[in-house]
């Protein structure tokens, strides 16, 4: 019978297809005891053939479709499942405790584990615990004959149906085969949500019961526009989401007639569409979506994605590329932002009560020079590659931008005497992110290039609530008055000294955040590379006399709920 | 030799006296094996009998500085040195592995240990094993034979040298004898500083130094009004900082004359002067500081000192006994701000990475409702008793003051129903400490009845720094222009309304902050009560007209420390 249940949408589109299960299947068993041991033996050894011919299969799919890179992990695992210490281990405690091969391989890789795990201060060990956690799921499914799902090797068009995707879970997954993604848990803003974006799959997250309501191999439609999915749905339904997803197919395809048009309103006012990247590999997809420049370059996974400190080459090799890549186009490249959620292995932080209050960003840089002299000196080098702007995170106050730029000063000075060619006229701006920066707006806007509003942290603080909290989460309220008069504000103070403000926050790509910061008088929009054409086909269609003065109500509303009514009542009508 | 360190200057005057190192002394032993076991168990006897002694002593004591009940916890413990079945067990274990009785003591009282905290639900077994854990201190001290401080037995005058001071130390000091503290941890807003506050003793804090560089009995001189320590101090020396201490008295003396007068401006204008509390304990000092009223109640004491949730009953007569202490001045009551850095052993709260930004205060009361309309239902009943104003902490947004507000109303629509008999005009308002709040004052002024401004968790969320978080401790910046403004805002909304302004937090007390204040247009001051003497006398010596023109300076400053400069030159010129 037609099913239908609601989540969150979180990448557009429509997809129908067979369901497949990406959930762990039962892996308990009972410890036994044995009395051929020799037969015990020869399940074990049975169960690590058929784990290696998997893991082979798997890596070669996986060098196939992600390159040969994304596909190191199958071989790591390759590599312990052929060790003959591990698997003569296990052999040897079937035989000491007369116990059935589950049990023995259980007790076996559980020690390993526990010992791995015990470097906590070592990321590599680590990640070793876990390599050592999949392949004894991998053959202990063997021993107890039930299949393991290995999305690698999809070869028929599917709707992933998840708790939830993990980083290595997606890294597994083939597009051409993968039409959606259904999950329990997530938000938009979740790792799931994110990838189905950049991969451009419809998906719907945040089901709670996806993956005990829907079964395997069962007919699903994701409705990624509405944030719905309907299972074992009837021809009429079938015809009906097929009509949707083909809409919004030649939406797209309007939008990508976009792609080499400039950012222009209805009544002719410009304005800059960039892309957010995270790494330089991000490039193409920011290129084909005919981004104006890249808004926010998170330099923080140059310094996530290593073992050790990113020294000046790697990380001016890293920016040369983006700058390079754009061919002149603007690239504001943020300095790093570890701290809050983002830890790195090698240099240890605090233990603190509210990381999100706490030692992160430029506190970190203002207070670890030499780290920050690194990364500031690869990037004026680099600078001379194209056009980079500069900008710093979670600054409050005037003397931490002054600081900030003290260093920066003393970088140029140094590259200078030591004759290093660089851009002489780099800009430089802060992120507004914190309440404070914005409320100083207008004595900041006198000292930097330009602003850049982080949404996301502007209205965590504002609201006091942790948005990855799900006790608060309802209070992340991005059309609050609140927030919008904070953005109002930063755009008014800069452009009275006539600089320039972008923002780079989840709001920058938002339906219903696009027409208000129009009718602000936002200056550049930064978001997915995916988003970047329907925001600019968006923007096409608004009057800004119309959207200031649509602002001007929001403005002046109770509540975020308001104001998302108002807008949606303002666009829809058009 | 004399010498000077310098810490954080906690509480005001001046205090010289020999001092008394409150720190533990070194209890290592080694583990030895023993032949004359009889001889063992009698040095145990004995050092169990030397312990039941001191603690009868410091018993005795405790209930003449202290009363009965703050005395309990030594009753506790001489009843379990009393037990028969630990002394024996400790015995048996001195037998059986022959060991000295240092080694069997901590044996046996590990055990226990470890048992009563693997109970981590149970707050009352937790306060056991801290029980277990001071009693084997003890008893060690005397097998080892070196001297634990007994701060309740302190009989001359002496000035306090610790680490840090907790509450069960404090709870044991005698004011006839402790003339002043110094510390090496803590800041202006930690648990010693505030007792000293509140026991009217000068105090230094965040020395880091106090406890290697003093000796034991060496004379030194606290400095709490500028935060200084002086060791060893020579005649000279000593005679200066007399004088300082006197003016200060003396200065003290005029406050005093202060009880009973209104509290008003230079240029005759008048604003309210009020006092925080946590409990009814805290009204003697209220009402011997002349505090026109409670400007700030903070009911959490009431969940928190208490192993179940308090019934509305044990609330109501809370609440009466300080209306009717009061008098008729009004009360401001904040509904419980559990969650944040408040936990409650009987109400199990999510784990949270964030916990200031996740669910406390009016989160938790609007989640359960139940608890909530309790502590209404106590306070509408109590309002009959005298003025009672309430308001809700941690208010984000106008939905969530309308939904509280919601639940007084049908609160009152019941105990109307139920013929209790209440005051029908009780004021309803909302605590300013987020910044969407102040944003939204203009919003919030129409609906609400009075603000009362909480700087402290304003200051850390508009500046994005947990102000608990050393690392980021320097970003607590009170007199920041961004914090300034927000005050500006929610005072000019609230009187465009003509509603009512209080703020108090800690810049309600502060020196530095009270002239920006009263420029600001403050109506109510609300601190420590021990405060309001000193900020009645700095505002009768402010001009308001003065202040105005100081604060509106003052807002177009750059920075919190421009701010400071500001205020310090034009109320040092005076």
């Amino acid at each position: 019978m037609t099913k239908k249940i609601s989540g969150i949408a979180a990448s557009n589109g429509v997809a129908i297809a067979k369901a497949y299960k990406l959930v762990d299947p039962d892996l308990s068993f009972a410890k036994t005891s044995v009395t051929d041991v020799d037969a015990e033996k020869g399940r074990l050894n049975a169960a690590f053939d058929a784990s290696k011919a998997d893991l082979t299969k798997i890596k070669a799919k996986a060098v196939e479709n992600l390159g040969a890179e994304e596909a190191e992990v199958f071989e790591a695992h390759l590599t312990i499942l052929s060790d003959p210490e591990l698997v003569g281990a296990i052999q040897q405690q079937i035989e000491k405790d007369q116990v059935n091969a589950e049990t023995a391989l259980s007790d076996v890789t559980d020690g390993y584990i526990a010992m791995f795990e015990t470097m906590t201060d070592n990321a590599y060990m680590q990640e070793r615990a876990a390599d050592i956690r999949d392949i004894t799921k991998r053959v202990l499914s063997h021993l107890l004959n039930v299949t393991l799902p290995n999305p690698a090797l999809i070869d028929e068009e599917v709707v992933i149906i998840a708790k939830d995707l993990t980083p290595s879970d997606t890294a597994q997954l083939d597009r051409k085969f993968v039409k959606g993604f259904i999950t329990d848990l997530g938000g938009r803003t979740s790792h799931s949500s994110i990838m189905a974006r950049t991969l451009e799959i419809p998906a719907v997250v945040g089901t709670e019961i996806a993956t005990t309501d829907i079964a395997e191999d069962e007919l699903v439609i994701v409705d990624g526009l509405n944030g719905h999915a309907i299972i074992a749905p009837d021809e009429a339904t079938i015809t009906e989401y097929q009509k949707i997803g083909d809409q919004y197919l030649a939406q797209k395809a309007e939008w990508a007639c976009l792609k080499d048009e400039p950012t222009t309103s209805a009544d002719g006012v410009k304005f800059m569409t960039g892309a957010n990247i995270g790494t330089p590999k991000d490039l193409p997809a920011v290129l084909e979506n005919g981004a104006e420049g890249i808004g926010l370059y998170r330099t923080e996974f140059l310094y996530m994605d290593s073992n050790d400190m990113p020294s000046e080459e790697d990380q001016f090799e890293a920016y040369k590329t983006v700058l390079e890549g754009m061919q002149g186009k603007p690239v504001t490249v943020r300095t790093m932002d570890i701290g809050g959620d983002k830890k790195l292995p090698y240099m240890p932080l605090p233990e603190e009560e509210n990381p999100f209050l706490g030692y992160r960003a430029i506190r970190i840089s203002l207070d670890k020079t030499e780290m920050f002299k690194t990364q500031l000196r690869a990037l004026v080098r680099a600078s001379a590659f194209g056009t980079l702007w500069i900008m710093f995170p979670m600054v409050a106050t005037l003397p931490e931008f002054r600081a900030a730029k003290a260093v920066f000063e003393t970088v140029k000075a140094e590259l200078k005497n030591e004759g290093v060619n660089f851009d002489d006229n780099i800009k430089l701006g802060i992120m507004i992110e914190i309440p404070s920066a914005a409320i100083l707006a207008d004595k900041f806007a006198k000292e930097v290039d330009f602003f850049s509003i982080g949404t996301n942290d502007l209205i965590q603080y504002t609201m006091a609530a942790d948005r990855g909290n799900e006790k608060v989460a309802y209070l992340y309220q991005p059309y609050s008055p609140s927030i919008l008069r904070l953005i109002k504000r930063t755009i008014d103070c800069a452009h009275k000294e006539g600089k320039f403000v972008a923002v780079c926050g989840e709001m920058g790509g938002d339906p219903i955040a696009v027409p208000l910061l129009v009718g602000l008088g936002l200056d550049e929009f930064s978001m997915s590379a995916t988003s970047i054409l329907q925001a600019r086909s968006l923007i096409k269609n608004l009057s800004t006399t119309d959207m200031q003065a649509l602002a001007e109500k929001a403005l002046d509303l109770d509540t975020n709920d308001e104001v998302a009514e108002l807008v949606k009542a303002a666009t829809t009508n058009k």
